[in-house]
């Protein structure tokens, strides 16, 4: 099942060209990602931090449109693939029938000293069936 | 011929681990490929920014270890292509011989309404003589 | 009437510290300035921006405690003065009873050349009822 | 004596009225006090948070002119004062002749708890002369 996040493009995420300056797209990226922790996957990045953390290995966009300042666009992101310590998704933004931007990302659970390690089994069963959701 | 842009991780940059958080890569990023056009194509985007602007298309960035507060990185950028209108750049950034993250990237130059437009001649000219040069 | 702005602590408002790097409270300031003007002044920036701004003159800002990852603070904006062009705002955020931060700003209204103009009648009616209303 | 500070106003710093967006100066306030700090004071702050941090207590700002993309201005740090665990400061910062803000701020350095802890000696005498030689 698809995780939704409404955005309203703000001032201060645009530019002199009166459009988003694309590092605050990957500021809003995380936004998301953090609130479907919160929300879905029921691992607060609040209290992942504590013990570690999700950086992100790598992360592939592709800006279809510009986004303008009062824009209403909504990120959507699906779970693509869920290893022992990854986790593979993609987000697709949009205002109505316009995509803004997609994005595909790794990210990777790491301990307190940085190294990869298991998702918890709840944690992987939550991203699993938000997989399958999305089937 | 490669351009070289020092950057100090300064306290701005890091998250709650003590890391660079990634989208301030994309800032640091952002100021390299402004201090390329400034410097080596003499294209400063002040005044690009008067006629239109140089909007990111795409990016593959791979994140490859981490940066932490008071480390000194250093971006290599690389012209891989010019077209009309468009620019592919690699950026590698290491402290030493540690890569910390590989960045791909198209920019395409628009005009005022937003749309694409050919680089100038004496522009374009300096692009390629960069790319011919990192041979 | 007071207005009332929830603001979650994100990962990005984070410092190394795990407390909310200062110059991330002014963004969020500035959130919270462009969300009462658009639900309750009828202003919304995006508007505003097509005809001039509103930008901060002067803020003095206290920090009473640090706000940590994962806190859910409160701003309560007041409008404290309406002039021709100008406004003074207080912003006091909590955590429970904890304050946070107390801040004093004062807005100026200009117009697209950067000159001080004045508030239209309705914006200014809504500035001053929402003056009387904090009494 | 001054500590001067030099900074181009960059793409980054500029909101869709062309002008620095005024969260953006208190970055570039921070990155100023951050390298007095490692130049002047042998401080710097990836050793201090180490042990704790200098976290602002009080920023009162006050704003004269707007910057553009482009502009090159600088700031100009002064110590105003330096107590058991706090110092106050004074940055000016202009183009040419025209000032753009003047902010008055208080620091104190606290310990790894958060709580007050006094100037290490030899960075309390560097302060108190930096002051001196203000004079």
């Amino acid at each position: 099942m698809s995780y939704v996040f409404p955005q309203k493009i703000l001032f201060k995420h645009c530019d002199p060209a009166g459009i988003v300056f694309y590092p605050r797209y990957f500021e809003i990226i995380n936004d998301c990602v953090e609130a479907f922790f919160d929300d879905v996957v029921g691992l607060p990045f609040e209290q992942l931090h504590g013990y570690g953390g999700v950086p992100t290995a790598e992360i592939r966009t592709t800006f279809k449109a510009p986004s303008r300042h009062g824009d209403r666009i909504v990120l959507v992101l699906d779970c693509l693939k869920v290893g022992r310590s990854s986790l593979d998704l993609s987000i697709v933004a949009s205002q109505g029938d316009e995509v803004r931007f997609i994005s595909h990302s790794t990210l990777v659970l790491v301990n307190d000293e940085g190294r990869p390690t298991h998702w918890p089994d709840t944690v992987k069963a939550k991203l699993i069936q938000q997989m399958k959701g999305a089937e």
